[in-house]
């Protein structure tokens, strides 16, 4: 359906925001983003930010305004993960069939690469920006220097909340009554840290995988950065045992490395550095409803569905947010109120279920990697999966490798859960689990 | 405990601050209160408030300071629930036993007695001054006339946030890391209606008891005055078939009236006109953690744990998070922080129990009023109950005529209604409810 141009504001120059620009330029609006912080172009990073996973979804978004090959060429292909288990050989776990990968992306240069791609399509930024407060009902925001300064205030058609987890936009939005808001944060906190390239240049663990040192209650993950180096991140918990709280000297984190790390010995002087250097950040899950304000003001992104990252698919889940408002608007044209209406009502339900299985996720991960059990249910899980990928598609392929609704993952991996439940029970499952028997019994639980 | 006397702020002049008030004041701590608004003393009330109901635990607290008493003079005891279905006689529910009552009191005469009481124990009190911002490490307070008007500093040693729902004090907090948050909105709304008193000042219906006209989806409830009036609460849902929404017109409100309200046909003018006069309001579920900052800052009441209405425990929880407060001065004298501390950890559990319960009576007064196996599940456990007073206190009773913990009722009505559950299963239990095989059944389920 053919649209009439508008003037649009989009609160964020992060990954969203500048996605969100680019669909919205094609399709002829005056375009402006907005960002408080001052253009990532010319900045060194912050070292805050998890590499990034790019999957399916996030693909096909890119896809649909045509940038997908261009940032392909700075994203590394993940097709296994890379088991670091204490006293064990690294061991490998292919992600699924047909050369299924992830692709590790540093969020940093992707976000520059963006906003480059955004401003060729014609989308003007203003850096430095601080949007202050947001008038919803007629689409005005107020800038300025400090809260308790002076303002400017632009008048729009349209205002897009893509300014995060910690939205402006969306704290407006949450003073009206009849919002629902809720944020959690988990007792893990997570700190970035680096392995330097070899002095050739080249990786010093394998380039292709994501690598995983798995500890039950904490674990560190590595992945590939283009330079031959790797991004990682340690999560702990904040408090306890073994904790951040607990590491508060070089002589301590040295202890904590060697006793838990003992691979990456060699880089232990670079790791303790950052381990200091770099802030301890926290994780939240932030859900609220509605997302939009009238045909005026939508929150896309993180602002309106920030998760955990355990399960990658923060990025990838806003920009399937963008994916899905560009086909409201090709259905509904000029009516934004049903563009802005079916939008949250269709992917609502999704970002829950997004933000659940990411949370589930980080149990699995912090307290299950140990319990032969449930070790010995993923195996045959996937044994039963290969020998019937028409039969069995994991939760892990349903949302890395498809783009079927997050909804239907939730729903479909419950079912398999209880089925795995029951094949659990089965006596002496330890030797059996590669029976006849037990195949049998599957294929029966699930109607065949 | 000796305390060393401290210069404590209060912000917001409601129940709950000025009842901290006068504890605080008691202990020879130098106190003052804050609020945005006017003093409630000078002004006419809002009508925004459904009456409410003392019970058991906000007696005590009152009594704690020796206030009970005078404030029992400007409340009405009501024993009995008087039940309004329609195409039947009035008839009354008695609410416990040994003349236990709930008592009917006004918020606003409640709220100007309070801060009378405040002020003879030499609270001081700053009306209209609006608290903008709060420095939480340093127990820092700022005023002003508007968010961006020049701001007055005060320095404090300790400040307590009793500003209600929408908390000022919490929003500061909330904008620290690892701060959990959450608002509920149900989709019910609620406005107050008044029928007048007899022209002899007597009342219109029984004066000792608490009326109900239960309607499914919607209901009212009315509650006596001392002044032979009775405040009235309109609860519906905002949308849908019978709502809020549908009533945009006089002759659609009498219609209303008429046909679900047989027996309020001589107000329904009265009805009317404040049907169109007083305004909708919604109803939020809110929960927060952590409730305290240091040894600077705590929360106390709706500003920690907002529930919906229909337990009539709000003002009662607020109440007792002041008695548990003072018991834990009590125990920890001048360590504040401990104080605080224990006072988080046991209240926080509480306040989470009774926002359940109370969602829950939504729950079940909005869909299972009608219910005939609902009410037969209720007839045999008031029937049981009063067989065996000692065995089987029933959760109503628990919350409202003891001062058990909150968690407790909740967890020992979920047993209750895990074996209510099983007794409902008995073939026939439609006529053998009140039968020894029903009754030893269930002393059996409870292990006896």
């Amino acid at each position: 359906m053919k649209q009439t141009p508008k003037k649009i504001a989009i609160i964020g120059s992060g990954l969203v925001g500048s996605l969100l620009a680019i669909y919205l330029r094609r399709r002829g609006h005056d375009v402006t983003v907005f960002d408080r912080r001052p253009d990532i172009r010319t900045i060194e990073f912050s070292g805050r930010s998890i590499n990034l996973a790019m999957s399916n979804r996030g693909w096909k978004s890119l896809q649909g305004v045509g940038i997908e090959d261009v940032i392909k060429k700075i994203a590394i292909p993940l097709d296994k993960r890379a088991m670091h288990v204490i006293d064990t050989p690294v061991y490998f776990q292919k992600y699924g069939k047909d050369n299924e990968a992830i692709w590790s992306i540093s969020r940093g240069i992707l976000n520059r690469k963006m906003i480059d791609l955004a401003e060729e399509a014609g989308v003007d930024f203003k850096f430095n920006e601080k949007v202050w407060d947001v008038n919803l009902p007629e689409a005005k925001i107020y800038t300025g220097e400090s809260e308790k300064s002076e303002w400017a205030e632009y008048q729009f058609d349209l205002v897009f909340g893509c300014d995060g987890a910690f939205s402006r936009v969306r704290h407006k939005m949450q003073r009206r009554s009849r919002f629902d808001y809720s944020q959690d944060f988990i007792d893990v906190g997570y700190k970035e840290l680096t392995i330097p390239p070899n002095e050739d240049g080249t990786h010093k663990l394998d380039k292709n995988s994501f690598h995983i040192w798995p500890r039950g209650k904490f674990m560190l993950i590595a992945m590939p950065n283009l330079d031959g180096s790797f991004t990682c991140t340690l999560f702990m918990p904040f408090d306890g045992e073994v904790s951040f709280e607990k590491i508060t000297t070089k002589k301590e984190a040295k202890v904590f490395f060697k006793t838990y790390f003992p691979n990456v010995q060699k880089e232990i002087e670079n790791l303790i550095e950052d381990f200091f250097k770099n802030p301890t950040s926290a994780m939240v899950t932030m859900k609220c409803y509605p997302w939009t304000y009238w045909d005026k003001v939508a929150l896309v992104g993180d602002s309106a569905h920030a998760i955990v990252p355990f399960y990658g698919q923060g990025m990838n889940a806003g920009f399937e947010d963008i994916y899905k408002l560009n086909e409201l608007i090709s259905i509904h044209g000029d009516d934004w109120e049903a563009i802005f209406s079916a939008y949250q009502l269709e992917r609502k339900p999704n970002a829950d279920a997004i933000a659940e299985l990411s949370y589930r996720n980080f149990i699995e991960m912090s307290s299950k990697t140990a319990d032969p059990i449930f070790l010995l249910q993923k195996k045959i899980e996937k044994y039963f999966a290969e020998k019937h990928p028409d039969k069995w598609l994991p939760v892990y392929s349903r949302v890395t490798f498809s783009d079927k609704p997050y909804t239907e993952a939730l729903q479909i991996g419950d079912e398999q859960e209880k089925i795995m439940k029951e094949i659990m029970k089965i006596k002496d499952i330890e030797q059996v689990w590669n029976s006849k028997e037990v195949e049998k019994k599957i294929l029966n639980l699930l109607n065949y």
